[in-house]
C-alpha cells in the first residue's frame, strides 16, 4: 500500500498529476459541502464527486471502465482529501473561501487538465477532442459538485476557470505536436493552466458579455 | 410475453431483484411527478428515469449497452410501475408521501443495490468499485429524478438513504468474499439495505453535521 | 475542409441531418445563454452543449467514442451555430424567443431524432431502444443546456417537445420495419417530428395533467 503510494507519487506524469488532482479536488469539494452544512456522508459524496466525476466522464467518453472503480488507491487518495477538509474546517473560518482552498482548486484544475490531455492524446481523438476531454476532465468534477449543491455550475460564471483548462489543453497539444517528450508536454499544460488560473483570481480577469459589447 | 415475465420473476437473483426494483422505482418516481403536477408525459419520463437511470449509469460505467435499451420486458415493467402510480394517485391523497410509496422506495433501493453489486462483482472491479456501483445503481435513479424535478438530490439530505446502499454493498462483498452462493450474497445485500432503510425511516436516524461536531 | 463540408452536406441521411441539427441546436443554445447574460465563453459552452450533449449521450449509450470528439468538422459546425447566435443577437430583440429560434429548434429536434434513430437501428437494440435513443438524442442537448442554465428541463413542461421526438422515432421504426430504404425512413422520421412540433407550437397543444383528469 505504502509502496503503491510511493510508486504512484513518483511514477509517470499521469500518476503524479492524478494523485495531486484527486487530493486537491476532494478537499475543495468537501469544503464546499461543509459550507452548505451537509452531513458527513454528504460531505464525502460531494468531495468524491468533485474528485472523480471529471475523470470518470473522461473514461466514459473514451469508452473504458473508470480508473476510480478499478484501483483501490484512487479512492483512498480521494478520502484523504475529504479527511483534510474535515480537519481544516475545525480550524479555519469559511474553509471554502480560504486561500488554501483557492490554491488547491487551481492545482487540481491544472492536474486534471493534464491527465485529461494525456489520456485523450493516447486515444487518438481530434485536436478538439484532446482539448475538450482535457477541459471536461478538469471542470467536470466541479460542475457535478455544483449540481449536487443545487447551484448553477460556477464554471459558467467564473470567466477564467474552464478557459484556463482550454488554454492548458492547447499548450499540451502544441508542445506534444512539436514532438517533445510526454513529460514536457504534461508540464507545459499544467504550468499554463495553473498560472493563468492564479493570475485570473489575483487580477480578477473578466470576459465581456455580449450586453457589454453590443449595448 | 407472460412466459418471459414468469421467467424473469422466477429466474436468477439479478432478474428477480431487477423486476422488483424497476416496478417500485417507476412507481415512486411517477408519484413524485404527480405531486409536482407534471403532465402525463412528464410523469412517465420521471418514473422511467427513476427506474432506469441508475441501471443505465451502472451499465455505462462497466462499458456495456444499457439493458433497458435491449430487452423490451424492462420497459414494460417500468411502464407498469408508472401505471400503478397514476391509478393510485386517483385514490390516495399526496401519493408521494404515502407509506406505500415510502416502502416501495425502500424495496427499490434494496433491489437495485443488489443488482448493482451483482453486475459489479461479475465485472471484476475493486472492492470500492463493487460498493460504488451498487450505491450508484441504487441512488442514481432518484438523483436524476430530483434533477428533473429541479430539486437538490434528496440523497444528500436524507442521511440514511445512500448510506443504506453502502451498507448493503458491504454486506454483499463480505458474504461474497466468504464464498457463499451468489443468491445468498444477493439476499444478504437486499436484507441489510431494506432493514437499515426502514429502520432509518421509522426511528428517523441522523448523521451528525460538522457544525454539530465542532461548534 | 470545404470539400469535407460539401461531402457532409450531400452525403448520407445521417450526415445531412447531423449537419443541420448541430448548427440549429448550437444556435438555439447560444441564444438562451445570451438571454441569460452569460459571457462569451458561457455562450459557447451552452451552445456546444445543446448541440453535442444529445449525440454524445447517444454514442455513450451504444458504447462508442462520441463522434464530436473524433471529427473536427463536427465542432466547426457547432461553432458556426454559436457565431450565428452572437451575430443575430446584435440585430434581434430577445433572440431566444424569436420565430427564427423557435423554427431552428424544431428543425434541430427533427434532425437529431432522425440521427438518433439511424444510429440506434444500426446497433440492433429493441424497438423501445430505437425510440428511446432517438428521443434522448433529440432532447438530451436541450435538457443539459437547461441544467447549465439552472432551470428545470423545459422538456418536462412543454408537452409536445419530447413527444414529437417519440412520434418521429415511431415513424422511423414503422417505415423501417416495412422495409423501405433508410433514406425514406429517415425522411418520414424528420417530417413527422417537425410537423408535430410546429403544429404544437402554432396551436399550443397540451397534454392533460392528472389533476385535470381526476379532480
Amino acid at each position: 500500500m505504502t509502496q503503491n503510494l510511493i510508486m504512484t507519487l513518483f511514477g509517470d506524469p499521469f500518476a503524479v498529476m492524478n494523485t495531486i488532482g484527486l487530493i486537491a479536488f476532494a478537499f475543495v469539494g468537501s469544503s464546499k459541502a461543509i459550507r452548505e452544512k451537509f452531513d458527513v456522508f454528504g460531505i464525502a459524496i460531494v468531495g468524491l464527486t468533485m474528485a472523480f466525476a471529471g475523470g470518470a466522464t473522461r473514461d466514459i467518453l473514451v469508452s473504458r471502465i473508470p480508473l476510480a472503480l478499478q484501483s483501490p488507491i484512487e479512492i483512498s487518495l480521494g478520502l484523504f482529501g475529504v479527511g483534510l477538509a474535515i480537519v481544516l474546517s475545525a480550524v479555519l473560518k469559511s474553509p471554502d473561501a480560504h486561500p488554501i482552498t483557492v490554491i488547491a482548486d487551481a492545482i487540481g484544475l491544472a492536474a486534471f487538465t493534464t491527465t485529461g490531455a494525456i489520456v485523450a492524446a493516447e486515444t487518438g481523438v481530434s485536436v478538439f477532442g484532446v482539448i475538450a476531454i482535457a477541459t471536461i476532465n478538469a471542470v467536470g468534477g466541479g460542475a457535478f459538485a455544483d449540481i449536487l449543491l443545487d447551484r448553477s455550475p460556477f464554471i459558467l460564471f467564473d470567466d477564467f476557470y474552464a478557459s484556463c483548462a482550454v488554454l492548458g489543453g492547447c499548450a499540451f497539444f502544441i508542445t506534444d505536436a512539436i514532438g517533445v517528450s510526454g513529460s514536457t508536454a504534461a508540464g507545459a499544460c499544467a504550468l499554463v493552466t495553473i498560472i493563468t488560473r492564479l493570475a485570473a483570481v489575483t487580477y480578477d480577469w473578466d470576459l465581456p458579455t455580449l450586453q457589454g459589447v453590443f449595448k
